[in-house]
């Protein structure tokens, strides 16, 4: 596998930098946790580190420690606004395992009983959808 | 979602105290790696922190950044070890989710292009392939 350089220009920067909206639930000093707009099922979020780093691969390692904390934050605020039996966490490195944006992510993914994760289709979700999720999730994780 | 408390009987428990065996990559203060039994793909690793907690969701948060950083040391090593083209992390939690294993772990599945994961079948690796596999990685660790 050859090594590629930080690109300032992916959607995520432009996100992180708000040259891009999202509909954001949560962000600290060091990370921001936004809905993914093409989710995988209900509730599908992410969350990032202001950190810039292409993947898992190349981060400070000064960035888990506070990026999992916002992931557990974010999995339990998740399990309540959905009511989900369960919660799925993702983070894919280089193509070959998925990885599409390449700016460092974590996904967070409700889940429930006998319901199968949907394919990365690249289908983008209704925006008064991901509002309304948001929306869920902003409340769950201020209570 | 009900909460369920921890079982200090589940497998990889046993697997910490050396109750049972497992192919060992890597341990330092905090985690522990070994070789996933039932891999999803070859090289399919396991990173396990000492600290008990039945997954994510009821983990100390002080746990997640010895834990990453050794996520990050395993999956830049199985890439090495296997020429892996990526690298997927996954972390599940309740049996929704997939997991299994009621003792917080990390999954780090080496990637390569148009491979798609296998399937958890439950189906157990040979273990001589085991033990060359944690070869491989514990010489991409050391070097």
């Amino acid at each position: 596998m050859t090594e590629t350089a930080y690109d300032t220009d992916n959607i995520f920067a432009k996100i992180l930098r708000g040259e891009i909206p999202s509909q954001r639930v949560y962000e600290d000093e060091a990370v921001v946790v936004f809905m993914d707009v093409m989710p995988q099922g209900p509730g599908h979020t992410l969350v990032v580190p202001k950190a810039s780093s292409r993947n898992l691969l190349d981060a400070d390692p000064s960035t888990f420690g506070p990026l999992f904390t916002v992931v557990q934050k974010v999995a339990r605020a998740v399990r309540k606004a959905f009511d989900a039996d369960g919660v799925t966490v993702m983070q894919f490195n280089e193509p070959a395992s998925g990885q599409t944006v390449y700016h460092l992510h974590v996904h967070v993914i409700p889940r429930f009983d006998s319901i199968p994760l949907k394919p990365h289709t690249g289908a983008m979700e209704n925006p008064e959808v991901l509002a309304r999720n948001a929306d869920k999730i902003r409340a769950a994780l201020g209570s």
